[in-house]
C-alpha cells in the first residue's frame, strides 16, 4: 500500500499487526471508494494536492492567535483554490466542482483541520446559483464565482431565528419606482448570524428575506447581495457586517453577522428561477416551487452523511492504531504489559466504530442513488417518491451525524489522556462533527419529520393500502402477529423492523388515547413527541442495517474469500451490537427470549475475537494519508511518543525558558511584595 | 434573591416564568448548599471575591493568543491567591485551604473559565504534603507552600504510562556516598507528562518514581523535587521541562513534561511518612502503607463528584433560561412562536439534567460523610469498610463524571447553534468535565474495580455470608425469587437493585461457564468485562437513586409543602427517566409487565408537565452568579440576543473593517494575479 513518506520507521507492534492481517487490504479500499477506478482517481488527486507538502503548517495552528489562524487559513484557501483550479478541476469536470466531489472535499481536509473560509463559496453559494438562478442569471454569476473573481456565502439563519424559516425577519421590499429591492433588518433578532465566510472573507452573499411587493408579503426568497467593495473590500454603506466570535469548532472559518439599513439592490438580483418579481412589482410563482427546493436540501444531506462517515473513519484509524501501540497494565505478572487493543472493553469501543463508518458510507451512497432516481422521476412529472425521500434523508442525516459524533468521542475517550491532546486530532474531529448534528436541520426536528411520515404510512397500512418500500414492514406489522426469533443478521434486521413497527404503533395508540380526552391532533402529537423520536430512531436503525447488509452482499460478490468474511463479520457485529443496545425494544416488540439475548451476547463477544487480528488492517483499508489524519496518535508509522514529544517541542512557548509572566506576576507574589 | 447588578432589565419571558414559580426558591438553595448557614457563608465569600469586578476579563480570553491566555491566567491566579489569603482564608480556617473548600473552588470559577495554573498547587501539592510528609518535613515545607513562597505540582503520569502505576519508569536511585537520590528518565516514554502548572509555572514538583536502594527496587514512592531556580525561575541543570501543548480544554493551565538526566536531590526530599530510606540506604516501610493511600484518592474523588455536579448545574441553568427566552416554530398558526421550553422533547432533555445535578450533589455529600466515618473507623484500627468505600468511590466517580459530561453536552445541543458559540459557556463546561471522565481513574477501569467488589460480594451472599450495606440487595437476589412490580419511586429503586443483582449474577454465570472450558479466572474475567462494566453501572444507578430519594426525604422534613412536592417530583422524574432507559434490564430481571412500561412512560410525561412551570425557579435556586456562569445565553436577566451581539462586538477582529489577509492573499487571487 502506498503511503506518504515518513521519516521514522514503523513501530514494531504495528508491523506485527499488519503481518497478522488475513485479508487483501486494497480490495476493501476499493469497496470503500466505490471501485478500483475511484481509488486510482483519489490517489492521483491526493498526490497532486499533497505530495509537495504545501498542506503542512510549519507551526501547528493551535499555537497561533485567532487572527493568525484566520490569516493562515486564508493563505491556504487561496493556495488550495489554485491547485484545484490549475491541477485538479480538469480531472473532475465542472459538475463536481460545485460541491459534490468527495475526493476534493476529502483532500481539502489535509489543508484545513477545521474549515476553509471559502467553504460556503463552493459548498452553498455556487450550488444555490446553480439551483435558484434563471439561465440568464447563471450566465452572469456562475463564471465569476467559479473563477473566484467574487466570493460568496449563504445567509439564511438570523440571530433569533433558525429552523423555522417562516419566522425570518429580514425584509426585501420592492420599490417599483427605482426597480430595486430594499433590504432591511428591522430588529436585533433579524440580523443574519452564522454564515461561514461572512465575517471577513466574502464580498457577495445570498440573503434569504421576506419578499414584499405592493404591500403584500410573499414569504422568504433568495437574493444575491454585494456586501463589500470588490476592490477595497470595505463594507458598503447600509451594511453592518462582522465576525460572530469563537465557536466550539470551525475556528478557522469566519462565521459572520450581517444587518441591513434600507440597503438597495437591483431587481434582477432576486434569484428568479422559481419565482419572479416583474418590473411593475407583479409577483409570479412557479407551480412546483415547493417540491423543487427539496433538491438542494437532500443533496446537502447526502454530502453530510458522507462527510461524517469519513470523519468517523479518521477517528477509528487513529484510535485503533494507537491501541495497537499503547501497552498498559499487567493482568499476568509473568507477561509484558498487553497492547490495549487486546482488552475486550477496548474492542467493544472501537470495532463498532469501524462497522459504523462502513455502514454510513454505504448508506450515503445508497441515499445518493435513491435521490438520483427520484430526481429522474420528478423530471418525468412524478413526485410520488418525494415524501419517502424526504423522510429518509431527514432521519439518515440526524442519525448519522449524531452517531458519528458519539462514536468519535468514544474513540477519543478510548485513547485516554492522550486523546484529549489537540495533536491527537480527535478533539477537532469531535467539535467539527458535533456541529453537523445541529446545522442543516436539528436532530430532534428532523426525526419528528420522519415520524410524521411513519405515522401516515402506518395509517395507510392499517387501512390496507400499499406503502412505499422503506416502510413495507409496516404492512406485516399491522397484523399484530410476531414472527419467530431468528438469530442471523437477516433475522435480527427483521426484528429491528418489528421494533420500528412496534414503536410506531405505540405512538399511534398514544396519539389516539390523547385525542379521546379531547385534545386536537396537533396537541396529542406534541405530547407524544418523545416516543415519536424513538420511533424514527428505530426506523432509521432498521433502514441502515438492512441497506448495509444488502449492499455489502452485493459489493463483495466478486471479492476474495477472506474479504467477504471480514466484511460480513462487520455487518454481523453491527447488528449484534445494536440488538444488545435495544433489548428492551426487542423484548417488547419481538418474540426474542431471555436465552436468545444471552446468545446474542456470546456471539457478539465471539465476533470481537474474530475481528481483532484484522483490526489494524481494517483501518489501513480506509487508506487515509497522514496529512489528512493530522494525528500524533494515528500516523501510519505508529511512532506515537516521538510524535507527541516533537509536537510539544514545536510550541513557541517552549522556546523561552522563563515566561515574562513569572517576573511580572509570580515572583512579586512569592517574595511577598504584592 | 440577591443577584449581581445587571445593566439590562430582565427579559419578559423570564419575568413571567419567575412569577409562575410556586415554591420558595431560597429554601431549595439552602438544601443545595447544605443549610442556610452555608448559603450565607457562600454569599459572603462570593461578595468579597467578586463584587469588585476583578474576575471579569476586559477582552474575552478566547480572543487572545495561547501565550496571552496563559499570562492572563497567571495574572488572575496571583490576584485570586491574594484575595483568598488576605480576605477569605480567615473565614474558612486553614484546614479547608488545602483543597476541600467547595465555596472557594466554586468562586474561583468566576476568575477562571477553565483552570488556574496554580490549581494543582492547592489541589494536589499541598494535600500530598499533608498526607505523605513526616511532621518534620511538614514543618519545613507546608508554611512555604501555603504562603506561596514556592509553587508546586504533582507529577506521576508518564508519556507511556498512566493508570498502571507499577509500570512507571522514572527511577530514584539512592547514592549512600552522597546521601542523595539520583532521579533519572531512562527512556522517552518515562518523561513525566500532563502535570498541571508544570510547563511554565511551578518551581517545585512532587515526583513519583521507582525507588532503588542497594540495587533493589522498592516500587513507586513520592519525592519533593525542585525543578527551577527560586529566583530566576530557570530550569535547573539536569532538568528538561516544558509545556505539552494545547488540549481540548484546560488551555489556561500549562500542563507540562519533565525529564531528568541523573538529577540529584537530598535524601530527606523523599516523602517519608509511610516509608523511609535511612542514611545507609536501608529501606523501612510502614505496615499499613497500602491502605492509607486510599485516603487522598477517595478525597479527590469526592471533590470531583461535587465539581461535576456543580458544572452540570451551570449547564442546566444556561439551557433552561435560554429555552424560556428562545421562541421557535408555529405549531398553531394563530398563536405566536412558543418558548422552546414548552416543547416536550426540550423538557425531556433538560429536566433530567436538573434532577441529576441534585442527585450527584447529594451523592457527593453522602460519599463524603461515608468517607469520614470510614476514616474514623480506620483510626480505631478497623479497615473492614475500606473495600466497600473503594468500590463506591470508584463507581460514583466514573458514573458522575460520565453522566455529567453527557448531560452538559445534551444541554449544549438543546441550545441549537447558539450553544455551539463559546460565549454560551457550554463548550467550556463540556471540554472541562469530559476530562474528568479520564483523569484520576478512567471510566472503564474504575467500573471494573467496582465489579470485582460486586462479584466477591455476590459469592459471599451465595455462600450465606453477610454482605456490606450498599450491596445488601444481593442477599435477597440469590434466592432467585422476583418481587411483584411496584410503580412508586421506592418500588422502582428496588427494581434497580434487582437489575443490578441480575447483572452481577449474569456475570458470575459467564465467568463460571468460561472457566469450565478451561480458562483461568483472570482470562474468564477479562472475557466478561463488557458485562462486568454493565453490572457496575447498574449497581451505581441503584446506589445513586436510593441515596437521592432517602436524602431528599430527610433534607425536606421541615420544608414548606411546595418545596417538598417539587423536590419529590424531581426524584420521581429521575427514577422514571432511568427506568425507561433500562426497559431491557427491567424486563430481563424484574417482574415488570408491558403495561407497567406504558404506565412508566405516561407518568414520566406527566412529571414533565408538573415540573414545567417551576423549571426556571429550579435553576434560579442553584443561585449561580453571572460571573460564575460566563454565559451570554444563561445570565439572570435573560437578555440573550443583546449579549450575543455585544460579545461579538468585543472581537478585536471586528475593529478593523478589512483584514490584511484580503490584500495579501484574496485580492491577488480574485484579480487573477497569482
Amino acid at each position: 500500500m502506498s503511503q506518504n513518506k515518513t521519516i521514522m520507521e514503523v513501530n514494531k507492534d504495528l508491523l506485527m499487526e499488519r503481518a497478522k492481517c488475513n485479508f487483501n487490504i486494497i480490495e476493501v479500499t476499493h469497496i470503500i471508494d466505490g471501485g478500483e477506478e475511484n481509488t486510482k482517481h483519489r490517489k492521483k488527486v491526493e498526490s497532486i494536492a499533497l505530495d509537495g507538502g504545501a498542506s503542512i503548517d510549519k507551526i501547528p495552528e493551535e499555537y497561533m492567535s485567532p487572527n493568525e489562524r484566520y490569516e493562515n487559513a486564508v493563505r491556504k484557501s487561496v493556495l488550495y483554490a489554485q491547485i484545484v483550479k490549475n491541477n485538479i478541476a480538469d480531472l473532475n469536470g465542472l459538475e463536481t466542482f460545485g460541491g459534490h466531489s468527495p475526493v476534493i472535499r476529502r483532500t481539502a481536509d489535509a489543508f484545513f483541520k477545521e474549515i476553509s473560509p471559502f467553504l460556503l463559496h463552493l459548498g452553498m453559494f455556487v450550488p444555490t446559483l446553480l439551483g435558484q438562478c434563471t439561465p440568464e442569471q447563471q450566465a452572469y454569476w456562475l463564471p465569476r464565482a467559479l473563477d473566484m473573481q467574487i466570493i460568496g456565502t449563504y445567509a439564511q439563519t438570523e440571530l433569533g431565528h433558525g429552523t423555522f424559516i417562516r419566522g425570518l425577519e429580514t425584509t426585501a421590499t420592492y420599490d417599483e419606482k427605482t426597480e430595486e429591492f430594499v433590504l432591511h433588518s428591522p430588529t436585533l433578532t433579524s440580523y443574519k448570524w452564522w454564515a461561514g465566510g461572512l465575517g471577513r472573507t466574502v464580498n457577495y452573499c445570498i440573503v434569504v428575506a421576506q419578499l414584499y411587493t405592493k404591500g403584500e408579503c410573499h414569504g422568504t426568497h433568495p437574493f444575491i447581495v454585494q456586501i463589500r467593495d470588490e476592490d477595497t473590500h470595505m463594507p458598503l454603506p447600509g451594511i453592518k457586517v462582522g465576525d460572530i466570535g469563537p465557536k466550539m469548532g470551525f475556528n478557522t472559518g469566519d462565521n459572520g453577522f450581517l444587518g441591513f439599513d434600507h440597503y438597495r439592490i437591483p431587481r434582477d438580483h432576486m434569484m428568479m428561477k422559481n419565482a419572479q418579481v416583474l418590473k411593475d412589482g407583479t409577483y409570479v410563482k412557479e407551480a412546483r416551487h415547493g417540491k423543487l427546493t427539496y433538491g438542494t436540501m437532500v443533496f446537502v444531506r447526502v454530502i453530510l452523511v458522507n462527510e461524517v462517515a469519513f470523519n468517523l473513519a479518521k477517528a477509528c484509524t487513529i484510535a485503533t492504531r494507537y491501541s495497537a501501540v499503547r501497552r498498559q497494565s499487567k493482568p499476568k505478572p509473568e507477561e509484558p504489559e498487553p497492547q490495549i487493543l487486546d482488552y475486550v472493553t477496548q474492542q467493544h469501543k472501537l470495532f463498532i466504530c469501524i462497522a459504523t463508518a462502513h455502514a454510513l458510507q454505504i448508506a450515503s451512497n445508497w441515499l445518493w442513488s435513491t435521490f438520483s432516481s427520484v430526481v429522474a422521476d420528478m423530471k418525468r412529472g412524478n413526485v410520488d417518491s418525494l415524501p419517502e425521500l424526504h423522510a429518509l434523508s431527514s432521519c439518515l442525516k440526524a442519525i448519522s451525524t449524531s452517531e458519528s459524533a458519539s462514536l468519535i468521542e468514544q474513540c477519543r475517550q478510548a485513547c485516554g489522556g492522550h486523546g484529549y491532546m489537540m495533536c491527537s486530532g480527535l478533539p477537532f474531529l469531535y467539535t467539527f462533527v458535533t456541529a453537523t448534528r445541529t446545522y442543516e436541520g436539528d436532530y430532534t426536528i428532523l426525526l419528528l419529520q420522519t415520524a410524521r411520515f411513519l405515522v401516515k404510512a402506518y395509517e395507510q397500512a392499517e387501512a390496507g393500502n400499499p406503502v412505499t418500500p422503506t416502510v413495507s414492514y409496516l404492512t406485516e406489522a399491522v397484523s399484530g402477529k410476531r414472527k419467530p426469533w431468528v438469530g442471523s443478521p437477516e433475522g435480527i434486521i427483521r426484528a429491528f423492523q418489528e421494533v420500528a413497527a412496534g414503536n410506531v404503533a405505540t405512538c399511534v395508540k398514544s396519539i389516539r388515547r390523547r385525542m379521546k380526552t379531547g385534545l386536537s391532533f396537533e396537541d396529542a402529537w406534541e405530547q407524544t413527541t418523545i416516543q415519536l423520536v424513538a420511533a424514527a430512531e428505530a426506523h432509521c436503525l432498521a433502514v441502515i442495517s438492512d441497506t448495509y447488509r444488502k449492499e455489502i452482499a452485493r459489493l463483495t460478490v466478486k471479492s476474495s474469500t477472506n474479504v467477504k468474511i471480514v466484511m460480513e463479520q462487520l455487518v454481523s457485529l453491527y447488528v449484534h451490537y445494536w440488538a444488545l443496545q435495544k433489548t428492551g425494544d426487542l423484548l417488547r416488540y419481538t418474540s426474542i427470549s431471555q436465552e436468545d439475548i444471552i446468545n446474542l451476547q456470546i456471539k457478539y463477544e465471539e465476533l470481537l475475537v474474530l475481528i481483532r487480528p484484522n483490526a489494524v488492517g481494517l483501518v489501513d483499508a480506509f487508506d487515509l494519508r497522514d496529512e489528512v489524519l493530522h494525528s500524533a496518535l494515528g500516523s501510519y508509522d505508529g511512532q506515537v511518543y516521538e510524535r507527541l514529544m516533537s509536537d510539544a517541542l514545536k510550541n513557541p512557548m517552549n522556546k523561552e525558558p522563563v515566561s515574562p509572566a513569572f517576573h511580572k506576576y509570580v515572583k512579586p507574589m512569592m517574595k511577598g511584595k504584592l
